[in-house]
């Protein structure tokens, strides 16, 4: 059990922040921070709602909306909260059980020389979306009478303002019920919540009041529930929500730990012989399971999941380049829910092309329900002088577009179902084309399209010329658009002629798109006039810094030198693993590295995976334990300028499963084959997972001795798609 | 004479920096500042040299030399000197006489209960350009004895580091020699004194020493003269320098005033009715006169004229836009030099379009002796951080080739002198045209070239797309280069014969480049976007500054407003007066007047033209004031963030010009045809000048009658030229 679970032992005051990430639960549809049954919003309680956002009066952004919390639970004793945040404990305890989703503390205080042990389990429930559960018992040394409040807590935390009305307020015995609607476009949203073993309850404010005569020694227990409905849930949602109740606690869970069983039965990686490296990727399996789309196609995954509002509660290429991969493997629902969203959401992008002069789908850089994009122009702040600071992100990050392109022709071939491409795939590949192609300049006198003034995948280095990872994305996009309907021309003809459209113009263009090629050194420059920026190190820009938290793109320290916020090409030479030779690899990773902060959570998956590809094995299990142990350690940036920007790290949790698979595994693959052949770190046995391979489930576990596919051993495996 | 006489009747010691500007005087080999004879490095004395540049140790920029002062004199009565940096004088008077070139000064001090007097008369010789002369004399009110030092002083002014190394003294009677030569080039410059009227000298230290002992109420008078050589002028120089100091003041003084009266005969504009207007327009004539490159095709005109190192002693496009036009009428041979600077500097262009991957021609932002580009791309320092600040003026301020190339052609079908086309001015267009066809995109889907990614005259917003001023220029010189071929096939088919290449490209582009075109108000977009930001003037940005000197370009505050430097597109319907009507002009000038800073000494005269167009006679009246007596008050930007910018405006200076003859008496031209229709401010009862047509010079009276052409008088006068 130790590998599933994760502990705390004692208690520190400014744990707080971070604990509420670390210790998630989540099932898709909203989120729940790791915080105590008695915190509210200074402790930054939240039930964060996946695809819900609001704009507040006077906010500069929308942002994801959290819900009111209907597990709030306090207990006083003579007056005395028993509140974690105020009062020190004897000794506390909290765990997440990574396994079965599940939540607990166990928290004994010393209030008037009583001893008084708080105990808590919760889960919100992976078989029923809307539905929360909480176990909640006291128990104290001596005779005493408590004053107990449970209820919904309207008092949430909220990164740019109020989201919420609160419109009407119902108590039916044990039952309370919380209308709201949000401020922008007046959205409904509804908040449940009952307790089941309390009596002589008096409800008031959204709050059961009782006083419960504790017996010396002996624990008092009882269970609560919490609802959270909006959209189409809402309509059946009192009936949804009191049936959850009348089946109870132990029912509840034990649905849900079935559940999560069929999740981990298509996503758990065992690896032999290293218990640290197990338990981070499975936390990292853990968190991706938690905050995927199960349900529905009408959003993405955030950046920070559905750890808080960070980064406005919207999705970014996070999703198809670090998440995707994961997802189209082991669970091929979410995957296509998480492609269809982007289906979904092409007026928006076609709307941002326009706006920024130029036509077909401009994707979001940050993605909420519409597909219009959330990200502002001035996303960060300058610290000198407290101005808002212009950035390009949103105008000039276009990789975005290409990268869904190729997102959703992975998902094809390696799922086999070509079927999203009819369903609006096709369309969507047509207009992230001709959006690059508006978007390109043709240099006649060398007769080639190149990509001017974007941000690659470095965002240090705003505003650059032919990006190598954007170009060669881009010409990759054009290629599969090529493909694409080739492919279904041979499935669906018909469909084809609906599609009626002169394409001479994308043939072209993937023909004459310029690719940076390596130098005479083998390496690949991140974009014109990379080479010749100030050569020096993100440890020599530190010791250049004048306040800390100093933004490094922009105008600051970085842009102007060879310091890179992240991997680029060594990205690029990452997703495209089958079309550099072992030498090129070497070459950038060696170049790039030393240059490379890893200012973002998106890096050391990168280099990690290269790393285990070019025989650096060492370095590959360094940058794997980096990026698997993100969420755990909690050490990541929390700031940007002055932007919180802490959370979970969802793109990194995909980047450690890619590490395993891609990296250690050596699992690459074109649209026919699947190759295996592994090269695991020295202390690892083995590595055994499952992957969905054209709809096979592939049982595969790969050691020093080779690669055993459903029980049939090789020194390294190819594997033939069936329907080729 | 009060129309022609600069004085100042008083002395303020914070006026120091600026009359040295004031009373400058020069004869385009070098200048002179306005500063006493006794004041040295402190208070900014120069003798700034035209073409003359070096790098100093531990340097960032190249910049112009100032040599070591050859009219360096003090007088010390009982060890106190007579200086006015330092002494509070009783009287003192200082007069730049512009009609001569002469400058005086008379101050008169109290020391030890005398009073003493002292009087200078100097000037630079504009017949000798070597050549510089000073006339000294004192007067006391009681006998005393006087210690007079007077020779050559090295302790010169520098902005960037020290540029000489003093290699030679040589001591011959009442001459002294100084051989030096620069830092990194080693080139060598020898300064010569010689001093006339003065006996028992000891010479040291570069230094005539002696004492005088003054008669009461008697003038003693001597005059000295100095000499500096570089480059060719070495070889005979202590030749050329004797001859003058044996020719003696008065007959150097004759002979300059003579070379005076040719450069006024050509050049001088005289207004009836308005003294005040007069003056500082021949003010600005006798700047544009005492800079300008008589003798040489080597060196440009300086941003700041001969007034110091500011701008690093480059040109700009400045020349070719503002200061040219007064040339090409009033002066061939300067505009020729000028032009042929460019043609002389081209290898500087082209290795400049290459470091930044283009091809052909892409001239210098800052231009020195070689064309290569002085301009860093680190100009500015950001006050906040005092950390370098990137800025875009020498990598996309790509306007300048266009510049030259429209120079080039106005000068050619003005001065009726096409033979500069075939003395590497075609070869000259060519190149331009090749570096914008190669710096162009070309959307393929629009059929039109567009250029992005470009900084337009406005410097406060830098990286736009499609600025109108610079696409417009660029779509003009590509006409021109069409036309150029046409004109050289009539003059000199043989020309064309070794003129051997394929221009299929350049007809392309012509006609397909895209030019910004009014809106459905009339108003013409600066640049793509333009109209989206955010709509505040210069008085609001005024409010938001948190320090003085703030540049606003950049990451600065005007950057994302509608805010700008200075006129962009109104200079751009300026300098095509004939292209867009009567209602274009006013709905642009109303609409982009008050977004106008006037940050640039360039933007009034664009104003002042446009509004003497439309009508707006008081609004062309205020801003051509403002122009003509930009270095009369000296209120101008003295600092760009902490970069020291100030000193003459010669591209004023020629606005100046411009607005006269342009604007008041509405001059303008087509290839064939010179047209007058006067529009003179109401208290203007005539304007008179002379204008070279196509080598006939025009003796031309404007004013409310009509106009007066040598003698006859029309109502409104269209000149036909001669070869055509």
């Amino acid at each position: 059990m130790s590998n599933w679970l994760i502990k705390k032992n004692s208690f520190e005051i400014e744990d707080i922040e971070k604990h509420g990430s670390k210790f998630l639960l989540g099932n898709g549809f909203m989120g729940y921070r790791g915080t105590m049954e008695e915190y509210s919003a200074n402790e930054l309680v939240a039930v964060n709602l996946a695809g819900f956002f609001d704009l507040a009066e006077n906010s500069n952004w929308r942002e994801s909306v959290n819900a009111p919390n209907p597990l709030y639970t306090v207990v006083s004793v003579n007056g005395t909260e028993l509140n974690l945040s105020t009062l020190t404990p004897v000794s506390h305890c909290q765990t997440l059980d990574i396994k079965n989703g599940i939540h607990t503390r166990k928290t004994n205080f010393f209030v008037d020389g009583i001893n008084i042990t708080v105990k808590a389990e919760r889960f919100v429930s992976m078989s029923r979306e809307n539905v929360m559960a909480l176990k909640y018992s006291i128990t104290a040394d001596k005779d005493v009478k408590v004053t107990l409040k449970t209820g919904i807590d309207k008092n949430i935390w909220s990164i740019s303002g109020a989201h919420l009305n609160f419109i009407n307020e119902e108590y039916n015995g044990n039952l309370l019920k919380l209308d709201c609607e949000t401020v922008q476009l007046k959205n409904k949203l509804t908040v449940y919540e009952a307790v089941l073993g309390l009596c002589d309850i008096e409800n008031r404010d959204l709050l059961h009041n009782c006083d419960i005569n504790l017996k010396a020694n002996t624990e008092f227990e009882f269970t609560k529930f919490g609802g959270v409905y909006h959209g189409g849930s809402l309509l059946n949602s009192e009936a949804d929500f009191t049936a959850a109740v009348f089946a109870g606690y132990q029912q509840l869970k034990a649905e849900h730990i079935t559940a999560w069983e069929k999740v981990w039965e298509n996503s758990d990686v065992i690896i032999e012989g290293d218990e640290e490296a197990q338990l981070a990727l499975r936390y990292s399996i853990y968190h991706l399971c938690s905050i995927a789309p199960h349900n529905t196609d009408k959003c993405g995954i955030p950046a920070r999941g559905l750890s808080g509002q960070v980064y406005k509660g919207a999705a970014f290429w996070d999703t198809e380049m670090f998440m995707l991969p994961f997802f189209q493997f082991t669970d091929s629902v979410v995957a296509r829910n998480l492609l269809k969203y982007r289906v979904n959401t092409i007026d928006g992008a076609k709307k941002k092309a326009k706006e920024f002069g130029h036509e077909g789908a401009f994707f979001a850089w940050e993605s909420q329900e519409t597909g219009e994009d959330a990200c502002t122009l001035f996303n960060v702040t300058d610290i000198f002088t407290n101005r808002p600071q212009r950035t390009y992100f949103k105008d000039k990050q276009i990789h975005v577009s290409a990268d869904i392109v190729f997102a959703m022709w992975d998902y094809c071939r390696t799922t086999g179902d070509y079927t999203l491409l009819c369903d609006g795939g096709l369309e969507l590949m047509y207009e992230c084309l001709w959006f690059y192609y508006t978007y390109s300049s043709f240099k006649v006198y060398k007769n080639r399209y190149e990509l001017l003034d974007v941000v690659g995948p470095d965002e240090y280095h705003e505003r650059v010329n032919n990006n190598a990872f954007t170009n060669v994305m881009v010409k990759h996009a054009a290629n599969i658009f090529v493909q694409a309907i080739d492919k279904v021309k041979t499935l669906n003809p018909d469909f084809l002629k609906d599609f009626d459209k002169d394409l001479n113009w994308a043939y072209d263009f993937a023909e004459k798109l310029y690719v940076p090629q390596p130098n005479e050194k083998g390496i690949i420059e991140q974009f014109d006039g990379y080479f010749s920026l100030e050569d020096v190190t993100p440890e020599v820009l530190k010791t250049r810094e004048l306040m800390a938290n100093e933004y490094w793109g922009g105008h600051g320290l970085a842009s102007n030198t060879m310091t890179l916020k992240q991997a680029d090409v060594v990205m690029m030479l990452n997703v495209f693993r089958n079309e550099y030779n072992t030498e090129i690899k070497k070459s950038n990773w060696e170049f790039y590295e030393p240059y490379t902060e890893h200012g973002s959570s998106l890096s050391a998956c990168a280099y990690a995976i290269v790393a285990a590809e070019i025989g650096y094995t060492d370095w590959a299990y360094k940058y794997f334990m980096k990026t698997a142990s993100v969420d755990l350690t909690g050490n990541t940036k929390q700031y940007l300028g002055s932007l919180y920007i802490g959370g979970t790290h969802p793109a990194a949790n995909g980047g450690a499963w890619s590490t395993a698979i891609f990296g250690f595994a050596g699992v690459s693959f074109t649209n026919d084959c699947l190759d295996i052949s592994p090269r695991l770190p020295s202390n690892w046995q083995s590595l055994s997972f499952k992957l969905n391979w054209k709809g096979e489930k592939l049982n595969i576990k790969a050691s020093s001795k080779g690669v055993e596919i459903d029980g049939i051993v090789n020194s390294r495996v190819t594997v033939y798609g069936k329907d080729y």
